[in-house]
């Protein structure tokens, strides 16, 4: 593995299914809980979390490590992370300074940070998490930046992996984008399509045309296409759908609205009927239906479907546990073979 | 054990005893470390909390357990609680779906949410806790409800037991209101009175006219009365205490001034001679002070009492480590016999 | 030891050095990973910490003890510090409650606590500090007070003792006042020239005549000062660091303008060039650069000292993890000899 987990582009080879062989081994309890002994490893939090923070603290002290939580803002100071500010006004500390604190008490740091959605190119270039890997000399881990969710990704995997087999060459999904009272960041959607793309599936995107994916992003699914596999792009949802084994849903916003949060609002509000609800599921053959969660019930999938029989998206939060303890493992030490 | 400790008054037969024997023991330090080896707690706080948050976390580590805590609204997601909600408005994630998740990754959910006081039907169907309760494939545990706090009851039950003996039946007890500049919840003396009468003690409740416990809680201490035990019901603060041995002061609201502050402020206002004093002490029979803070100083009770002799109000927060662990023993496999 | 750690200037004899061996020697590994197991550490936050709450929180878990940290007004209850207040306003918990709870649940309590920067005379008597080593039954931890900062002054003269050998006697080291936006408390100068006058270094102070120390914190300095050491106050910073080994800026604010923050300021402003540059550094005789961290780039002193070969910074706070070890060894039992 690379010293870094910040997307699952940057894996090697055979790494992601060495990874999610590891992750459904240690779900069934085989794997040394002292692994970690004594490790120490630091969580940067910019924004709130649920999942992403229960499942790294649980599954570091699974395995032995320490960890402690640092929210700036709140319990920490508040952080600069431009470049050469001259630091005469609200924020604390520097973001340079604080990792490279953190970097020298402990053997890896986790960090999240959102999206501004202010400027597109501005969150392309991952400002904090690119700072985060290049100022700490012990690994990184990403717990979702502005455009990539990796440790969801692989849960999202995992999870279909145990519902259609580790071999998903070929199996239809499709990504549909979903209507929400918020803008919010692409970061799911892009790592879930990294990493569908990777494992060969029949992927199809659905969104209105307001909201179709950047090129830059599909121009990266081509290339992490692999064998046996295909990446859509439909503006129906029902088309996309058809035929699908499972659905994954998830709003996004679109780069052509920052800046107008009106119009973008409108735009979302145009697509409201996106909701997947069961006559949409029915659509796909015995589909099932995922979410990174949170997820704005009734408005992105209505109660009927994900209190369905066929939602996976609770068995996928908890695979975040074992796909976190399986990125633990493998950089801080264990043996992951 | 019943699956859940949610109140006193789930617990069947001699259970209670049987905690409180288990909290007297590992007290004394005779408990198995490694008793919950690897399980994991999620603690879920809707409200602020010194003690239940302290003696959680330490109770849990002191048998080998991981915690995790989640605060949703600061560094977790802002909850919906309202069943078919369509969530287009400001909470970011639906408490059903929290508990799920929570109960995909960890062995036990304790949750501590405070009654609304605003809707007294509402408030006595405990909206969260049960649904926390439903939705939990884990136990659960009540780290305060809208109408309970088991945890507290049992230490103030063993706080007793410490100074009177085991066989608390017929000790002379009185819970007496208190004035408090806040409209307070009623779950700490409705959990009192809920483990007193199970214990058999001769109760003595008193309040003025307007802050008088209501007819449902009177009703569940009569049900809940052992055998030897009496509680009665006083207007004035020195009938109940005189010759009492233990004097339990809380300030609470009283349903008929919810919706009106002003009302319910001036109200408590009128009584604010209720505050306990030295002399007020006096009229017990070398009756111990109890309380399960925080409180108010020289408004709910003077300075004199709480800093003096016979105050056991410190002994009885200590207590609440013993007796959570007992609880967490219990519920996550410990042997508890 | 003292039972407690509230400042370097309790500190008996040669428990300063022995201290100081100790963290050296388990930075290299060299400690019992169970000498306090199960041990619980309770951290109370009155004020925002990254390196205190990392470094106390990591040390308390490597020797084995548990650790829970309580932020008043956050999740914890907003505390009550006047002694005999009448408490029927806004705090909701009496600060001496507090501590008497925490140190029932704990075996030792760790307290970080701001000046208040309003009166100097009420910063110096430590009201917090001095209620909270009062109250608990437990050792007590200063972990930054309103005049003090031990374990930061620890920190400093480890890392200066790691670049100049163990004996610092008569090594001349520069503590210069610097420009910030905001009045800072003076706790890290004071603990920081009671830490180097106890080892006997040649210690110059610099500071704008407005910004000069105050007598009393003088008159410490001098009763601390071991043989061979001396203390010398500068108006010019070019004066004092000229042949400096170590230059450890520090903004601070003078208590002539508590209550006055405009002419704080302006004053603050008049001295905006006592930035800390690579030609003041250049005075020097190879100068290390020593900061207690966060720090404004740019302001305090620039990137490009910050940034250089002879930053020191970045050390120093990865040796508040082991001081922070050597003083919960040392007063949580564990063997330190």
């Amino acid at each position: 593995m690379t010293r870094d987990f910040l997307s699952l582009a940057d894996l090697p080879g055979d790494e992601l299914v060495r990874l999610l062989d590891l992750a459904a081994r240690t779900k069934r309890g085989d794997y040394d809980r002292a692994a970690a002994a004594g490790k120490r490893v630091a969580l940067l939090f910019f924004n709130p979390s649920l999942r992403t923070r229960m499942s790294m603290e649980l599954a570091a002290q699974s395995i032995g490590a320490h960890t402690v939580a640092v929210v700036p803002g709140a319990d920490a100071w508040k952080l600069e992370t431009r470049r050469g500010a001259v630091m005469d006004g609200d924020t604390q500390e520097h973001l340079v300074d604080a990792v490279r604190v953190m970097a020298e008490m402990s053997d890896l740091i986790a960090v999240r940070t959102f999206a501004g959605l202010k400027d597109a190119d501005e969150d392309r270039r991952e400002p904090v998490l690119t700072e985060v890997a290049r100022e700490s000399r012990v690994p990184v881990v990403n717990m979702e930046s502005a455009l990539d969710h990796p440790l969801q990704a692989l849960a999202d995997v995992m999870t279909m992996r145990e519902e259609f087999g580790d071999d998903l060459r070929g199996v239809p999904v499709t990504l549909t984008w979903a209507p929400h009272p918020r803008a919010l960041p692409m970061a799911v959607p892009a790592a879930f399509l990294r990493g569908v793309a990777r494992m060969g599936m029949d992927v199809r995107v659905a969104a209105p045309k307001e909201f179709a994916l950047p090129q830059w992003l599909r121009d990266e699914a081509a290339a992490a296409l692999a064998p046996g596999g295909a990446v859509r792009y439909f503006e129906r949802q029902d088309e996309a759908i058809r035929g699908s084994r499972a659905v994954y849903a998830k709003a996004w916003a679109s780069p052509q609205f920052y800046g107008d949060p009106d119009a973008g609002l409108a735009a979302r509000k145009r697509n409201w009927n996106w909701t997947v609800t069961e006559k949409t599921m029915a659509l796909g053959d015995r589909a099932i239906f995922l979410h990174c969660l949170p997820v704005r019930r009734n408005v992105v999938v209505t109660d009927e479907v994900l209190d369905g029989p066929r939602c996976r998206a609770f068995v996928e939060a908890g695979n975040r546990l074992h796909t976190a303890r399986a990125v633990l493992l493998s950089l801080l030490g264990g043996t992951s073979k």
